[in-house]
């Protein structure tokens, strides 16, 4: 477990995160991550975050929703720690489906503001699973893993005791089926979906599929 | 200009944020947003990006896109400024179209790695629109502003001389629009498109709208 706050993680990629290439501007942040990935020269903190990754076997980000995304500490987490050549990048499989990170299982759980009804399929904020599209498919996907639906608690800004058990419960339910229930079963770039242009293939999906969930295959 | 990076912005909120509010964990980090923004005693950094945002006529976000977001010091930029009676919430107009920053343009300008046709409407990274929603829809719109369609510069790991001249004049023609140009047409909540439980109105769509895109009015 990594209580961020509790360890006072440093949000900000910056030069301190690669010691072997400090201020090589030249370089670049991306040139300067994944050198010091692939040499085993990353920053203490990053290093240990990446050893727990690499010996899980499930990945649960647990946040409240803030401006519809993950808070900047956790998402400097992902930034952090997420790094060419161990994510993703060379020496390490190609993105998407088996991808560096495969055979952990993922789940997002979130706690939010709003109604249900405003994050629903005609929601004014979008549909959930659109609004956290960018960290459901954009992280966990590309790097391998295996998302399941994320785990919302709506209305959460105050939640009365008997919404909480709810919620607890309801929760609970939920990492009894972490290794069981069926992952968001989000399309293959192995498999022969996408073309080379990194498109999804003619015809692939549905009639009137759009969207975002172009890139799920059909319901069977 | 805020320069978060040479600026040392610091990306996580915390009890260092509400000076009045100190560790006071039965308060919760909303009310003690909410309550240092009314009483004017937010800590001074964020009370000075507020300024900045209150006296702008347009907010334009550069960035490098890491992980199909915003890097963490720019989210927590966005965490710490827009605070709860600021950008929204009790003393200030209702989120979206009329909301508390009404009145101000919004660009998104983004560099990436990834090729253009990845991020296609059948990209399999997602439509650059849908993946950039959170932002564009769920900060700029939600408070009021106005967003243009972000402008990206594709491919950008490595950026050779003449693609590089090439990106800094289409990034001056779109700033040359800045006040010019339409804002994308997304959906108003005090318009009438939305019901109170916060879904769109049935039937407001065109046939065959889907995803994100119900969020936006249809094109003339």
């Amino acid at each position: 477990m990594s209580d961020l706050y509790a360890m006072k993680w440093k949000a900000a990629v910056d030069a301190d995160d690669f010691p072997d290439h400090p201020a090589d501007r030249q370089l670049g942040v991306m040139a300067a991550s994944e050198r010091s990935t692939l040499a085993g020269r990353l920053a203490p903190d990053i290093a240990a975050e990446q050893e727990k990754v690499r010996w899980s076997d499930a990945v649960i980000l647990q946040f409240p929703m803030w401006w519809f995304s993950v808070p900047a500490i956790l998402k400097g987490w992902i930034d952090r720690v997420f790094t060419s050549g161990f994510g993703y990048g060379p020496e390490v499989p190609p993105p998407y489906s088996e991808g560096a990170l495969a055979g952990r299982r993922a789940l997002l759980s979130a706690t939010m503001g709003a109604r249900e009804s405003a994050f629903s399929d005609r929601g004014i904020h979008g549909r959930l699973a659109d609004v956290l599209h960018p960290v459901q498919h954009g992280l966990f996907w590309f790097t391998g893993m295996a998302p399941l639906e994320p785990f919302a608690v709506y209305d959460a800004n105050e939640l009365p005791q008997d919404r909480f058990t709810a919620a607890k419960q309801a929760y609970g339910q939920r990492l009894d089926g972490l290794f069981t229930d069926e992952p968001v079963p989000f399309r293959s770039l192995v498999g022969g979906d996408y073309g080379r242009d990194m498109r999804l293939l003619p015809g692939a999906e549905s009639p009137g599929t759009a969207g975002l969930d172009l890139h799920v295959h059909p319901q069977a």
